[in-house]
């Protein structure tokens, strides 16, 4: 339970990570705590500790009877109660909240469905996880309405910037390409973990700027995040993909880690 | 207390009104539950019932002992438990949340801060009091940092949109000016009973698009809401604005509202 004031549940003034764990071992684990702290000080609130995190996850897991087979753990880290109106108190005390579900493996290929509400590029939000995340809410409930599982989310110029819940990624011509950060998308850890080893890989790697025909113009299209690695896509907006070769090459690169 | 797995905390997916309550009686109730009602309408969740709300805002008063005095009532209408990440269950169950504060008469004038963030405009949440306001807090902490009490927000084309808890008005040879609802201006209950009565009160009322220089070259702009009323702005981003006679008579168009 969370007191009705927290400025989590009240203004959405704070930040959450989701994990997979498997068999009670949270994967990707330094690199989602680095993400948190990371966005702690874009919304300048105090990092949480590191054992303390650590400590919940492993709690949440056993209440939940997750000890064993894949869960979605969840740590969210508020801005805590108090405070006036918009304005955090002087010295914010934040709460730290872990659950954990069962984590069915999501089914692939994903229909992907453009939605008309954009992301907000204008704001550090973008990047990061917020428990402000009704836009994502919003762009999902229009891609199910249009029988499609997942959104496309471009920015307030049009641009392609993620999924409502992962990153997007294309494949023309043997380039790998995925929007910059700065369009709004969010910095995603399994994005972070295929960049970093894809060019070792022999990808032609690029961080890019795009408009939604990158996405119709590609050969291929995945959608990446923590709970379902890579997806790769089967339509979007009706324009329908073929199964690529490439797909199987591009999971192996996170397999350690979904 | 919430629930943990209340969406209006993972997600910010919900709605709150703000009211002043004097003396117990909660001011403009009828148009903050109107309000209330089309936001649901906006994110596809079911309207509260209108005689539960006023029992829980009752019971808020009591039960922060403000049934006497100038009180902040605060009504949070969320999606409920449940669901899967971002989808909501196929049947939600809102949760309804009321709390009372006490709500001194706020400071006047303000001085004005042009905040970085961007209202997203492109984003149907932007005319909303949604419990996604993280932006909002972003950029009110802008402002304090700037030594100013409230932020400008501007939207993602650079138009002026509101204030980061308030609309925004400002007066030029003798019009009275305030974004359109479309530049992502928050449908504000204050701003609706001011466009309501101005024309009546012999003001010629424009809602428009205007770059921040609008508020540059103002004779006076003024910042309005439900627990401040009319409050006119001393300065915007440094230049001074001095006292102007017309504002007791915007006041007035809302003194029986706050």
């Amino acid at each position: 339970m969370i007191p009705a004031d927290d400025r989590g549940f009240t203004l959405g003034d704070g930040l959450f990570e989701t994990l997979l764990a498997v068999d009670g071992e949270p994967r990707l684990w330094d690199a989602h705590l680095s993400r948190l702290q990371r966005g702690c000080a874009a919304l300048a609130l105090p990092s949480p500790d590191a054992d303390a995190c650590r400590a919940a996850a492993a709690q949440a897991l056993e209440a939940a009877g997750l000890a064993v087979g894949r869960a979605a753990l969840r740590i969210s880290w508020t801005a805590g109660s108090g405070g006036r109106g918009l304005d955090r108190p002087a010295a914010p005390a934040p709460r730290l909240v872990a659950t954990a579900a069962p984590a069915p493996r999501p089914g692939v290929p994903v229909r992907l469905h453009t939605a008309s509400i954009r992301r907000n590029d204008g704001s550090p939000a973008s990047r990061l996880k917020t428990l402000a995340y009704l836009d994502n809410v919003l762009a999902r409930r229009e891609a199910t309405a249009a029988g499609a599982e997942e959104a496309v989310m471009l920015n307030t110029r049009g641009e392609v910037a993620c999924a409502a819940a992962g990153n997007l990624f294309w494949l023309r011509d043997d380039v790998l390409s995925t929007p910059e950060l700065s369009c709004g998308a969010l910095d995603g850890v399994v994005r972070a973990r295929i960049l970093e080893r894809a060019a070792g890989d022999g990808w032609r790697v690029l961080e890019t700027r795009a408009g939604p025909e990158a996405l119709q113009g590609a050969d291929a299209v995945f959608v990446t995040n923590s709970l379902g690695g890579v997806r790769p896509a089967s339509a979007v907006d009706g324009h329908a993909f073929a199964s690529h070769t490439a797909t199987v090459r591009l999971q192996a690169l996170v397999r350690d880690a979904v």
